[in-house]
């Protein structure tokens, strides 16, 4: 067989050239902008020319601190397309963290949306890597911003030929994109994902979703979020419309408009947004859902009843997957099989709510953290999941001591615990870290926090391990009162609406009531600092 | 990234592990056998060990002379599993053919369906590398074979254990089948699979072809045939159901009642088949397809009418693909695209008739044989179709004469001459050797047999070059009249029936009446020896 590598660019020539005609919509504040992926592959060519004349080689980094539009989808292909690698900024990131992963990536250009040019001015000394920015201008005029050198994207390409010689003798385990993911601890860390690992990638979310031809697909999840979920790459490899609808993901009104204009039929994003919409569909909004077949959720869980009253009230089946920037990022989708369709609702609702089965292509130990030995398929036995496969990390860039703990004998180790039914669904339970362990027996925090939360007066709960002589270490509940009830509760209260609800050895014996739980940049409760702040306060 | 290989075993060990209860079943004469992944995977366990056990290695070959049944699949998958490679012997080969590619090929061990044995009689000394025969019997009693040593399978493999360390530390480039495919002239050539080739092949076909677990596989396309156009590695990797019908795909009422005792959904297929299918269906035969989602039909050109009736009148909707042995096979389908929804029925099967577009992953130059340049995408510029890309062969095995007139210059070169047209659909015309150059322009000898083949009192034509001074070429047209037109037919009328058909030039001055045109063992018709018989009778 032909040595023959695997390429993202090979999926755009083949789009351009058999689907020069599919649409490519990039939905901006003052108006909808239309081309095709023939129009798209031109651009895209003359920004490979035009990142040369900058200078830029095989293997440089090129920012890109961007929503979803289609400049940043020419930066998607025209980057690794030409040898560079397209280093996908947060737009949300602390200034700290921007400049941080800048120097470290060793950016050399930046492009940067015409709207968020005030959030790097501040910053511009630091970069100390940067000789370029590119401003990203749809109005087609240069904002008043300080950077320099600085030139409009559109200025920069458009004395460029519409054709560049994209070949196809490279190495596809060279680096295409590369994304930083916060860290609870330290720096961000950075993930270099490969040619390779995109384009597999890319066959294995389609196969396993079911995207084809004839999908409209709106990317809401951000594509500095993780590739986007891979969704733009394995919309080339198909010939897929693809609709960008920039800052519209957080209007629902206009985004639901989107849906319907564009009758987009495949999305993904994560469960803050399907919230998001939820609430503005139960305050009456306008939409029609017709078109979507299929709704990819992520990043975090979606609440069982949300995602039960969303299909019942509106059709909006939602599918669950897991992964992470580890994992470029698709690791398993929560879809049921086919002989369970006469399943009882209810049962069909407990698959739906897990993590699902792992994607083909990719390696699963459920691994016990004390033994090593595989968790048995029971839905109770609790095991780390490690990972191995073509789109899974080996490293993190540039960072050999955090490396060494993560990547371990030639798997990644995520960090999730989870337990998995006979069926192969997986279900978060807790992070490594914040597993408690009680008399030699593992207790989940994540478990006994949602059991606490169901107090009807409890607004939070955080649960963390004590020290604990005789048992080694033993649960503390960190309560947030629900407004109002903060005289009522107690923890005697609380103990006993645990009594016939969990395992009697899980019911905390400590309890700390608190005006609120300290939470992480992403809305993460920050259990290191509530053992931090929270523990010392206890000690006899 | 990691460096994790793709390797054919990790479709199975997923498949076991995740979707053990996902059945396959295996159709014989007297009664149907079914199974699941649990127990093919613990089968194609025992049978590595065997392989072992019989001092198989790495890279040596194992031959199959088999029809589609559960032995042979697990021969798909144990066989490149253990690390050997799977030669799929044609069970139609002469038996000089089988002799000459068994020694070259050098197959160790050949496994034999039981009621095949005594075609391997008669040849069996003169298999030079043989060392084991095998016998796959469901009845389990040995035939009375005079082949020496052999064995039953199940006793051959029932020791071992059921379990194996398939490793993913090996080579994703390592062979895992081979194949021969009968060249025109000359021995039979044979194409190696890498696991990588067969692993990306199996993505991109289901991807193509909206393949997904709850799909019912019908492998109508024998095992020997290309491996089985891929379908077995792709339910594999899906988790599908799979039904392998054995000796009933030449039974229509057998094959329509395992469509609709199965289920099944997706089934692949050459034209031979679906046309004894449509005369099964005319006459009245019972059937039912309502769960029949997906044909594919490949290999050679489906008639349209035949197309257009099976739909309108069963409802079975027919893809047709492209592909050959050289090309693991899939290399592309017509499928309308989504914009062509609204299209009017004739329009929308003139492109349903075309070989399609091709598939995403491979690269493809349509090439005018004499100047090398591009042909247009206008339907009417002819080019031989060359192609490169992951599962494309870059050699014949241990045939570098060959070798060098098919692969060059990085490019497989078809010998298959097609236009395309401006959507990308493209269309075979003829091979290139069978092109007739006159003043300077080509004809489609292809196009001009159909347009002869019109003519009322023509049962077949055949159109061959003869050499001229003034034009170069002129073609030839060989007639087989209509059973007792025989005194009718002139070509002074053929000719009159061609005029407002085709271009004048196109018109044949020579016209040859013959009782029938010679066939190759394939069916096609044979024109090297038609070149060599007719030919000489016209030199003036």
């Amino acid at each position: 067989m032909m040595n023959y590598p695997l390429l993202l660019t090979t999926f755009l020539q083949r789009a351009a050239r058999f689907f020069p005609k599919k649409e490519i919509v990039s939905v901006y504040a003052n108006g909808t902008f239309r081309y095709d992926y023939g129009q798209a592959y031109k651009r895209c060519c003359q920004l490979a020319h035009a990142l040369e004349s900058l200078g830029i080689k095989h293997g440089d980094r090129v920012a890109s601190f961007s929503l979803n539009n289609h400049r940043h989808f020419e930066l998607y292909f025209g980057v690794p397309g030409m040898g560079a690698v397209l280093h996908t900024l947060n737009v949300r990131l602390s200034p700290e963290h921007l400049v941080y992963i800048m120097n470290h990536a060793g950016d050399r250009v930046m492009f940067i949306d015409e709207d968020l040019w005030f959030m790097v001015d501040p910053v511009k000394d630091q970069l100390k890597t940067v000789e370029h920015f590119v401003i990203m201008s749809q109005s087609g005029t240069m904002p008043p911003t300080t950077l320099s050198p600085v030139v409009l994207y559109d200025d920069l390409i458009k004395k460029f030929p519409e054709d560049y010689p994209f070949s196809p003798d490279r190495d596809e385990n060279e680096a295409a994109l590369i994304c930083y993911t916060s860290a609870t601890t330290g720096d961000p860390k950075g993930v270099v994902y490969s040619h390779r690992a995109l384009y597999l990638h890319s066959l294995v979310v389609g196969l396993t979703l079911g995207a084809m031809e004839r999908d409209c697909l709106l990317h809401v999840v951000p594509m500095f979020h993780a590739n986007a979920w891979g969704a733009p790459f394995l919309g080339a490899a198909l010939g897929c419309k693809q609709v960008l609808p920039g800052r519209q993901i957080l209007d629902m009104k206009a985004l639901c408009k989107i849906i319907s204009d564009e009758k987009a039929t495949f999305t993904c994003g994560v469960p803050t947004i399907w919230m998001m919409l939820y609430k503005y569909l139960e305050e009456g909004g306008e939409h029609d859902f017709s078109s979507i077949r299929t709704v990819v959720s992520g990043g975090s869980a979606m609440p069982r009843h949300l995602m039960e009253s969303f299909r019942d009230k509106y059709g909006f089946n939602i599918a669950q997957c897991y992964g992470m920037t580890e994992t470029t990022p698709f690791v398993s989708a929560a879809i049921p099989k086919s002989y369970m369709d006469n399943w009882p609702d209810k049962e069909l609702f407990d698959l739906k709510t897990t993590v699902g089965i792992i994607a083909t292509g990719l390696e699963l130990r459920l691994e016990n953290i004390e033994t090593g030995d595989e968790a048995k398929m029971d839905g109770k036995d609790m095991g780390e999941i490690c990972l191995r496969g073509p789109w899974i990390a080996s490293e993190y860039y540039k960072d050999p001591e955090r490396s060494k703990s993560t990547f371990r004998d030639g798997w990644l180790h995520t960090g999730d615990i989870a337990t998995m039914n006979e069926e192969g669904y997986m279900s978060l339970v807790d992070r490594t870290k914040d597993l408690i362990k009680s008399g030699g027996e593992w207790i989940s925090s994540v478990d006994l926090e949602n059991a606490i939360m169901a107090h009807p007066m409890v607004l939070e709960a955080a649960v963390i391990g004590m020290p604990d002589e005789k048992w080694q270490e033993r649960p503390l509940a960190c309560v947030v009162p629900s407004p109002g009830r903060e005289n009522e509760i107690s923890a005697e209260s609380v103990k006993s609406f645990l009594q016939d609800k969990i395992a009697k050895w899980w019911i905390p014996d400590e309890f700390v009531f608190l005006k609120e739980i300290p939470k992480t940049s992403v809305g993460k409760f920050n259990k290191k600092e509530l053992r931090k702040t929270v523990l010392p306060t206890l000690k006899k």
